[in-house]
């Protein structure tokens, strides 16, 4: 017997026809014998519902009300996924958050997980009842209820694999795996069987939707292993898992592209020591996250261009935050570009193979793709450019990898 | 100081200009040095949407998990309304249930209210905050989310009120009080400035639908003084109260009808011992409750006729349990009728004051109204008509009885 936590997103919940074939789904993982605890988001379009009438009573909302407001769509999911499971003869029963518990910090709106305290859902499930979770959602210490941030099922779902042992937390999906990359643009994509949790974890960050970058996060640190499958087709998934689980292991695994940045160019920056941080400092105090950072060689000895990028969304207030300090940094032209595209190639074969990044910037000089920022970590190279490329840049990128199926 | 509930009902929340504007009512309240607690219903059309997922995954539901999923929307409501006090610079917070805790037994769709901790709802709004309370909601014994059965907000403000001993409970609704009888009919009826608890029950359960009986019991029983008035004009309501505060006791206070029976005539039933019995029990065992009964005189000593009212909804079920018991009972036909309303004069004058049954009864016939059935309590006199005739009755006594405007 082993002990199985599955999580369905939205759209796999999205109407009572859909919460009957996920409860079918559900039947069959607790017919081979398994224990089985079910995660579930709201369905699909109640929690931009919610979010959107909390926004029209207060732009500026107390974070601690909009989770009381938004956490109500899991719960209304539990509970009709818990009916329609014993509509189907076999026990069950839901839980919130608060009813697990599972405890979180204070920062509502954003909270992480604590602990969750598992002896009753435990009872309940060594007595054959199949647990069904709201996702999403915690309570805080003070009985306040919380919410982990967009996306934040999925590490409900890890998080409670984690806590249970479970043997394995499948995730289903409105997509049937991890791909090598986006099947919408690249039509050899291929579903990748097994992917490390570094790799998974940089798929995630650099721009693959697929699972939650904390749930990844969540599932290196406790060695959960996750499925990713759909459930509207019966097909193999992609295990996320640790890298000795992975026997033919890819030079390079996944290329992820991300439409979410911008880029700033400042130029004739004074060339002295200070610059730097008189310019990221009053970026960060306004909450936005630089990314990629290049600074040119002095042209002149006094001055140097700067570029960097940053969040698409938060663009138009960086523009206004370094237009308040152009006479403390004394910059020329203040330059924004919206149309760049991140695209980055992710394999852990790179640890050992050289030579990845340099087919990377051939492949698309071969293309007459310029290259505006570099930056590379242990798995992966990320590159720059100019969005109309995204497509003919996958493709070549595919191909020259050797992923195309 | 005094210390105020407010009570706002689903058309009064129904979406968040509704709210907006509930939340400066609250702040009027506040801002006249009151401690204010809030009760709200879910957005309206939010309870049916939800009942009606539950009954389509399964009509047959659980009536716990009804109770996860259906409490969802007082939870909403209760953190947007917050969210609308604190937009306007006020403390506030919102309560579930089970935050405050508001425990109930674990009948659960129906649940009836144990007790109300109020420790921590008082140290918040001792504090200066306004507690926004879910209404139709609490939690049993074993942590379970329970509901008070549909109009439940009623009962959660009425209830909350005895507990905090507030010094009045407000029912903000979509009309502005109660009147002597439906003004939709009967043009000249008029608002009651003030109505005992006695009469208010009556008129709840004999018809009126602006407050729920359940709720008016537990004011009567706790001598909560009730204000019902409307969310959406400025104008005195109706008080109720204890008689003892009425000055002017009217002979009759107001004229309720119902058109939610249906009449079933049993003839040649034996005119022997038991037959009443072997007629009532099985409905009753099937949960049907049977309101005015008439036995007609024997016209041969061996059988009679006997009619009964029902509730309109109950009656295909009735006829299949009675034709289910046919050869034991041994009637002739089985008539049944949905085409009756009942019509109910009520007012604690009639206490002290006979002839007011006389009255309805010679004022019915000179409009050549047949009156088939009639029952009668210390009160009210209810008369069973043909319910082509409503309109023309409640005029006709509602000027008899000196109520119009």
């Amino acid at each position: 017997m082993a002990r199985i936590v599955m999580k369905f997103g939205g759209t796999s919940v999205a109407d009572c026809d859909r919460i009957r074939n996920v409860a079918l789904r559900v039947k069959a993982e607790f017919e081979r014998g398994n224990e089985v605890a079910v995660v579930v988001s709201a369905m699909s379009g109640v929690t931009n519902r919610l979010v959107g009438y909390v926004k029209d009573i207060d732009p500026l909302y107390d974070p601690v009300e909009y989770d009381a407001v938004v956490s109500a769509g899991e719960q209304v999911t539990s509970g009709l996924l818990a009916l329609a499971l014993k509509r189907l003869g076999l026990k069950s029963r839901s839980w919130t958050g608060w009813q697990i518990p599972l405890v979180t910090d204070g920062a509502h709106g954003q909270a992480r997980i604590e602990r969750i305290e598992t002896e009753a859902l435990e009872k309940s499930m060594t007595a054959g009842e199949i647990a069904v979770v709201a996702g999403f959602q915690g309570v805080d210490a003070d009985g306040r209820v919380s919410t982990l941030g967009r996306g934040g099922s999925d590490t409900s779902a890890v998080a409670l694999a984690a806590a249970l042992k479970a043997d394995r937390c499948d995730i289903y999906t409105d997509v049937d795996g991890v791909y090598t990359t986006d099947p919408r643009i690249v039509a050899k994509a291929r579903k990748v069987a097994k992917i490390s949790y570094e790799e998974m974890l940089e798929l995630a960050s650099l721009g693959a939707k697929v699972l939650q970058t904390r749930s990844v996060e969540m599932a290196m640190k406790h060695r959960v292993r996750v499925q990713v499958l759909s459930s509207f087709v019966d097909a193999p998934g992609t295990l996320v898992c640790d890298e000795d689980e992975i026997v033919e292991k890819e030079l390079v695994s996944g290329i992820a592209y991300s439409r979410d940045d911008a880029k700033i160019t400042l130029t004739r920056v004074p060339d002295r020591p200070g610059v730097a941080a008189g310019i990221f400092g009053p970026l960060a105090d306004a909450n936005i996250n630089v990314d990629m950072i290049v600074q040119n060689v002095s042209d002149d000895g006094h001055s140097t261009d700067l570029t960097f990028t940053l969040p698409r969304n938060d663009l138009d207030r960086a523009l206004i935050v370094l237009e308040g300090h152009r006479k403390d940094l004394g910059f020329g032209r203040l330059a924004p570009d919206r149309n760049v595209v991140k695209i980055s190639v992710i394999g852990i074969g790179m640890r050992s193979h050289a030579g990845v990044a340099q087919k990377m910037f051939s492949t698309l000089a071969a293309k007459g793709i310029n290259i505006q920022l570099i930056t590379t970590s242990e798995i992966k190279v990320s590159v720059l450019i100019a969005e109309e490329y995204t497509e003919l840049a996958l493709r070549a990128l595919h191909t020259v990898y050797g992923l195309d199926a």
